[in-house]
């Protein structure tokens, strides 16, 4: 952290702020030679995030240290990580994965015939909620336990692990019997109970950013899962709210190349939700292969206009069959498997 | 919810949507007459809501019906309801109040001594946070049970009521002893589960927007929480994110006419949060009165350049003293005390 | 604007840094004592901003200067302007002035009326469009000169002073025939050449806020007039875009006062087009008035439901009429006429 | 356009309605049956789309028709269009086109120097400004028709046709002397006099999507310009304003598929001012690509550190060099040529 004082500020008021410095057992260092005084202040970075002092007398500016990640930043590893899902790799030099399912689990029928599908069109991983943030009390909530009996029997009959998302950490140990990895919602980005408790979790940790979320915020809400000794935690970028009406959402798939040199993590893209219309869901997952993403999450549906939720936007199997190799051929042009 | 088929659409297709209507255990009543056919759907609102219509071949759009909700819309009472806080009214024609205090509870010390200085200015409600939601796992977290001790200590000794957030469900017994009202956050607005865990409690609550909520999705978390029983509710405009950064938010001052159109739930504005600075802050907080908000919530710190979070932000207790008469005056030119 | 190097950074890219600053006809301050170094860079502003220096090896930030407005600045003047439109003053410690009319001037008749309605419900100024910016090619753009001797019909008959949308610089010399004061519409708040243009008129301008536009912004875009020897710029406030649809635009308020402390222009408020829904547009200009408005700017429309745009929004003049009355009362408790 | 009415409409209130709109010359076809009356609106589309009726008693909702788009729409010619920019194709089945220049013209040197730079690098169109719209008034202005002579010099050098921006409908004969095609930048997007006058040009027209408009305004514009008699339109995505800030815009791709499959214009992506940093344009080109750019359009400087403008985003010519093949894998791939 760097305090710039104004042009104005008196011997006085440089004094008080570096012995207020000291006081918080941080170090000042003084530079002096211009009309205003720099005081850098360093120490543990927990301190250091401080914003109190900005309102002292003779500040004009705190300039924040570059980055605040102890664990997710990139340098804290050096290369990027890889995230082991029951033998599926993500992350590093390893093939793009697909990551597919609908959206909530409706009945055992559904997960099984779901499960199946997508395997054969090339998904390497299995998705579905059993437990459904809604936004209306009144709508579908997700058929919980049972719907998780049916995603741990779809993967027993189909070899590919599940993802699913938790809502409460009181269903951690419910969850955490069933899943290969857990799941935390756009709208729990910011739950720091929540995040706390998968961060002791033996699962790895798929992080959605929040529809309102900055790069940085979705990193520091990967920072408490890491700091709770959670080392498997990927990124999913999955649109941010904007004035656009003609999309649910503003896919920011800047973001990838952008969480790609700022953390060691994993970046998925989740189109689907992003998007929210069938039509244009492939090209946005060729687009995110190209910008860098690790791993594509789609929502498919083999009987979209029955699905209990969301059911405009889930691709049908035949749409992602036909997806694949052009997936893959975009992966293999910047030099990467699907 | 109104079905509107497309000019081109054939007699099957439109059969084939009835009976879908119909399976759903909804009514469906058809307009004929013009190129293209309406169907009206009525029955249970949780039936109605399903979106799965939309993608049936034939149909060109599919109207909601305008409001959703049951238990929170102006209609469900008739009236404004007022809430009671230990004794303070907030909502109907009941005076405007003011909520102040600390952003963090710090010291009981500071607790004191706040307390009595807000009490002085004219507040007639006592806030303070003893659980932190805090973007990095390595700011300040916040006293917790020792947090509640000191601001239920604040209470006996001045008399106010007190209101402080709740984060985690499994915190409510705790929470519940020391609070008179609970407050749910900006980031955990749609925590579904918490959401539903204070519906069940005998405090009343307070429900701050999230920063990219709707006004529309303010209210269905409000639903949330009506429907597990509650019936005291305050609905609390904080600010929304935007692309305007010479403010950490922008108040949505907007918002408060129309949640009191919408639903008949006591509003509060917090100018604090959304300004974030503290020169303009006397002047929103004018607006607000003036925009129909039935409390003001306000920070307020007697120390602010050591406030351990947000210092920049807080009143200091003699701003609020000068405030008090002219939030009164503009109280009074629209017809209400203060 | 302050330049502060990497802790890497050496000698030989320091001595780079600084002689670049030079050959810009700049002066530059080092600073030394820490791990960086310091460089303060002064001279005119208009080689200060340029940002050209931040990508330089072994730069770690640049902070820019903290203002960049010469003539629009607060300290510019040292005091709140008033602008004088033809008699009506408006800023400073003069009374709060209404500012009514329709959208666009329709006809001879539909003018001259609504001219006497707002008259006597209390308006100062009349405003009315008479050339139209419009989303569409085929909606209706305005009776352009016609209109504009409706409008100076109307000043004749009732002494109201008129203000009118200019929309293209051709078009300066037969809007500065009629009209009293130029409006610079906000999807032209970035039209440079426009903006020169209006600025070596005799007419006083209100600039609108660009509906994407930062505070920042819209305080260098009344820079252009005002550098164009213009005196006379109002600014105005009237919704940005946000993610919230209840509304039209989001009215954000909190740039009242923050205007007013960084400029000494009058700010002027314009909650019709910003909320776009008759029933709230009482609340939000009686919040404007609070916030610190110097003028409001409503449409009023005699028969809405045959406005030729934005119907919806126009209060009628009874309800100008029954508002006026509490305008004034907000006005008075903050301590200024209406 | 579809009128829902309330259903406590009365018939005297229906029977209103379907006056008003035969009134305004449009036809009305009523469907009854349910407990609402639909009314549906047709006849020539700029009397469709005025809004004036669902401020009418009766009225629940008007339902606007599908599109308003006369000449943009895909459906107005059935198959996406190619745009000629002298011999180099744009849209359709053409390849991918790589526009490339410096943000300004900065002198003549720069200009031949970077022309030759890029057209070695693969670019087949070369861009550069010399009226530039810049945010402050003492910014530098653009060389403006001395800029104009150096990039037809760079031309007639190299043979790269040229793109420049117009920003006063006073400068288009200027302009046209020297130009191959006209940009309309971001902040101009709806000036609608700039507009009209693009529409009359002979040259083709590439109009950038203002930072804060929709999809359908960016449309909207092209009707503009589409309906003065122009026949070549291209859009431009490059950057929507959002709350984050780690990049200066959020670049939008999906508005890529969007576009294409809305409209029959070629569309063009520029990442470069969405981004605002290098480092991370070579993705989004990439990216854009995959989501099925017609053409990409990247800021190139040889000098970046000395950039009179937005020196902190430009590839220098060796970075793009590099990623000329990646690109073209990346095309490849989706079935097309670069």
């Amino acid at each position: 952290m760097i305090i710039i004082t104004e042009p104005t500020a008196t011997e006085e008021q440089i004094e008080r702020i570096v012995t207020r410095v000291q006081e918080f057992g941080l170090e000042a260092e003084v530079s002096r030679g211009g009309s205003r005084v720099i005081v850098e202040v360093s120490g543990p970075s927990e301190l250091v995030r401080d914003p109190r002092l900005s309102s002292m007398p003779g500040v004009e500016a705190v300039v924040p240290a570059a980055t605040h990640y102890k664990l997710a930043a990139f340098e804290a590893r050096g290369t990027a990580s890889k995230v082991d899902i029951c033998g599926v790799s993500i992350g590093g030099d390893a093939a793009v994965a697909l990551i597919c399912g609908p959206c909530s689990v409706e009945s055992r029928e559904q997960m099984l015939s779901i499960a199946h599908r997508v395997k054969d069109a090339g998904a390497r991983i299995l998705r579905g909620g059993a437990f459904k943030p809604r936004t209306s009390p009144y709508s579908f909530q997700g058929l919980q336990e049972e719907g998780l009996r049916f995603l741990a029997e779809a993967r027993n009959e189909t070899g590919l692990p599940i993802i699913t998302e938790i809502m409460d950490a009181r269903d951690l140990p419910i969850v955490e019997r069933y899943a290969d990895c857990l799941q935390i919602g756009a709208r729990n980005m910011q739950n720091f109970s929540l995040l706390k408790e998968v961060g002791r979790s033996h699962l790895p940790v798929l992080l959605k950013r929040g529809f309102s979320a900055t790069i940085n915020e979705l990193i520091m809400s990967a920072e408490y899962i890491l700091s709770g000794g959670q080392e498997h935690v990927l990124l999913c970028e999955r649109g941010i709210r904007t004035f656009e009406t003609a999309t649910r959402y503003t896919l920011d798939l800047t973001a990838v190349p952008i969480l790609k040199a700022k953390t060691h993590l994993p970046v998925v893209v989740d189109p689907t939700h992003a998007v929210g219309l069938r039509a244009f869901i492939p090209q946005m997952a060729l687009a995110a292969i190209a910008a860098g993403a690790d791993a594509i999450m789609l929502e498919v549906h083999d009987s979209p206009e029955l699905a209990k939720c969301d059911g405009e936007q889930a691709l049908i199997p035949e749409m992602l069959s036909k997806l694949f190799p052009r997936l893959r051929a975009v992966a293999n042009a910047i030099g990467r498997d699907l």
